[in-house]
């Protein structure tokens, strides 16, 4: 085990992984597998992994993208996870509760191609029509008639899409899943330890202050840490989320991230007969339990979650929500906004599940998204020293176990190697780089 | 003519464009020359066009590039540029002095592919070999041989590449010609007038205080002043440059562009025989001047001036030079370095052409480039009532007309549209879009 950074002098590594995310965790958990004999370090600068957004996401996993790169990517960790749950016997969470969005006959429309793609992929898709699904969700209303209805264009459900390969996950236990397997190979780990700049030497150095010149080969040869500690490594894996940019730009590297802000509100059924029957609407899924709904208006969300007895709501917030490229380390920072359920929320809710009326939530969080809107996929390259991984745009949970496959296999191999997904399938890692990147955009974004 | 914009009510106008750099007032131009009935306003906190990065770049222009895509932009708006100079009689500085790449036999083997793709687009190129140079070039030494070569691991020069469309212009000038055609037409600007922040609408106002909320339509209906005026408009084109994000950032679109400082130093010949005779290198070009040259080392640039009898010394600068997001205002915080010059560029630049032994400059300034990093190309992309363009990563001097007639089209058409550029070449607007972007990516950067 390692002590405190403070002032001591520390071994060079191999790897140092920066972020003990779901990227950066899976992504130290391949590393050190793949070549057992290499010193593998994780460092992130919370007490455990999964602590910041990965922590505070929806917690949700789906496989039903636009993307074919994000269905590969989705469909093999998922089963990765059905795998850790089912046959590890290790209990991460996983609920296939299934995803169900509530759509008009224009979004249908408009959906065609996308779920044409999904089901020539193998990805499990089901249609309800309006009929179906005024029978088996207590409560609900396909086509709200107020005022306020019309004022806000709630349009008519015409059909749910269900997604069968979709549910819930435990992202926290997840995480620790990671954690558990990277330091049972002999991985070292070190929680509470900021890495806040990456250090650029020169390959040869010439003793003249001011290296690296522009004329000497340059890598990053490591990380110093928020003590003052340098912490060498051969490699380091620059797994910090909506923090990538802070560490990257400085050093002339574009982190291509930009973070918003995602809020959760949750709502219990306690003492509401109403609310407690919409949970627990059934024929969905194995759970008996409301799949995760998306309202055909402003991507609101409606997650049942049966042991606590609560609704998770969620929003899509393309709104007027401002993108930021250099987040706070306090992501108490970006607090959640009781006028945003009441105002944007709760108005299109009530309209579809009028069992809500009334309803105010008793918890609330927020946290980041990290987007890279180039084409909302995530991305990974090597640079001189380092590879880098991230800009998921807030689906990065779903696909954590590939992503780590694909840093692995670029550590080992360059971005030309080819990875190897938990289902067999190959992964050509350059695809998701910047220097010849050719992934599928992804327009199915929640 | 409009006046002050404080406490003043300003009309609706159909078009604000935000900056008067090379993109922004080939924009209003073209906007303008296409929709002369539309009343298009220019704004730009300095006090004319072209006074921030674009009046700060090295003022060369060129069509030697990677992508096919850039190939037809630049190749383009050269043309029109040797029309205003030639059949207008405008003097925009327009010198074809053209481009020499000196390479190493590794370097030129590695351009191939690329030297085979300009020229079969007609691409005009000519290759010079090693004693062609040094009978051409006085002073030149192909092959330096000292210590210090060594240790900076400086190539042998087996060849130039020289780019025969390429040369110097003015960028203030042709900044300063679209000013004046597009005032001629009835388009109103008013400079010292500093966009602060873009102004976002409910479609169907509900009068309830925080709109715009998640269910309503938005757009962007203007932009708020730095003295608290706002001006309307129904189209706002933002060509802000590397300030794109600051204006977007903010309502939740992305400016995709990261802003890198890059530095000349003026060395003057005067005095000087052997710089002098340096500078008149001949039968390169008609003008009887060095041509731009690049350096097989760290991109280092020497540019003949003749009129001023200097030479302009630049170097691509891709160490450890950080990337800023939101660049300050005041371009005088991101000054020359004379460390920079003495320890990075001087010491390569002597090596290959010892008269600059001893030179120092007399002058330096620096200024920002702005990089598109996913692909190295511009982009042009409309949204909720904005047309966006920027990130042209250094070169959008030698693109700004065709720019400004994909911004042109795009409002007019929407991505979906198709420019006609000054050749008649017809480009696909959405090609330079996001949401179906398709650019060859620019990997001839300078």
């Amino acid at each position: 085990m390692l002590g405190e950074t403070g002032g001591e002098k520390l071994p060079k590594f191999d790897v140092l992984v920066i972020g003990a995310g779901v990227f950066g965790i899976s992504s130290a958990y391949y590393i050190k597998k793949n070549s057992p004999e290499k010193r593998v370090l994780l460092v992130d600068r919370l007490g455990d992994a999964g602590q910041a957004n990965t922590g505070r996401s929806n917690a949700m996993f789906r496989n039903t993208f636009s993307s074919v790169d994000n269905q590969m990517l989705a469909n093999a960790s998922i089963d990765y996870y059905l795998h850790v749950q089912d046959e590890m016997g290790i209990d991460v969470g996983v609920d296939r509760v299934g995803y169900l969005w509530l759509m008009t006959d224009a979004q249908l429309a408009a959906a065609r191609t996308h779920l044409a793609k999904m089901e020539s992929n193998g990805v499990e898709i089901r249609i309800y029509d309006r009929g179906e699904l005024e029978r088996m969700i207590p409560g609900f209303v396909a086509g709200p008639s107020s005022e306020e209805a019309r004022i806000m264009s709630l349009g008519e459900v015409a059909s749910g899409v269900f997604g069968a390969k979709c549910g819930r996950l435990a992202p926290d236990r997840l995480a620790g899943h990671y954690r558990d397997q990277f330091r049972a190979l002999g991985g070292d780990v070190m929680f509470n330890t900021e890495a806040k700049q990456l250090v650029v030497s020169a390959r040869e150095t010439t003793g003249i202050d001011g290296e690296p010149f522009v004329w000497q080969d340059w890598h990053v040869t490591g990380a110093r840490m928020a003590d003052g500690t340098e912490i060498s490594a051969d490699t380091v894996v620059v797994a910090a989320g909506v923090w990538n940019n802070e560490l990257l730009d400085p050093v002339g590297i574009d982190g291509h991230c930009k973070a918003k802000k995602r809020q959760l509100f949750t709502i219990s059924v306690a003492g509401k007969p109403s609310l407690e029957r919409l949970l627990r609407s059934g024929g969905f899924n194995g759970s008996g339990v409301l799949p995760m709904v998306i309202l055909p208006k402003s991507g609101v969300m409606v997650k049942a979650v049966k042991e606590s007895g609560e609704f998770w709501i969620g929003c899509e917030d393309e709104v007027n929500r401002p993108y930021v490229t250099y987040p706070e380390h306090d992501l108490d920072s970006y607090g959640p906004e009781p006028s945003y359920y009441e105002q944007n929320v709760y108005p299109i809710l009530r309209e579809y599940f009028p069992q809500f009326e009334g309803a105010r939530p008793s918890r609330m969080w927020a946290g980041l998204y990290g987007y890279n809107t180039v084409d909302n996929m995530p991305y990974v390259f090597a640079e001189s020293g380092l590879v880098v991984v991230g800009g998921d745009s807030g689906s990065g949970v779903m696909k954590g176990d590939s992503l780590g496959r694909i840093v692995d296999a670029v550590y080992r191999g360059g971005e030309e190697a080819d990875a190897v997904l938990y289902d067999g399938t190959p992964f050509r890692a350059s695809k998701l780089g910047f220097r010849s990147r050719d992934v599928e955009r992804e327009d199915w974004l929640l």
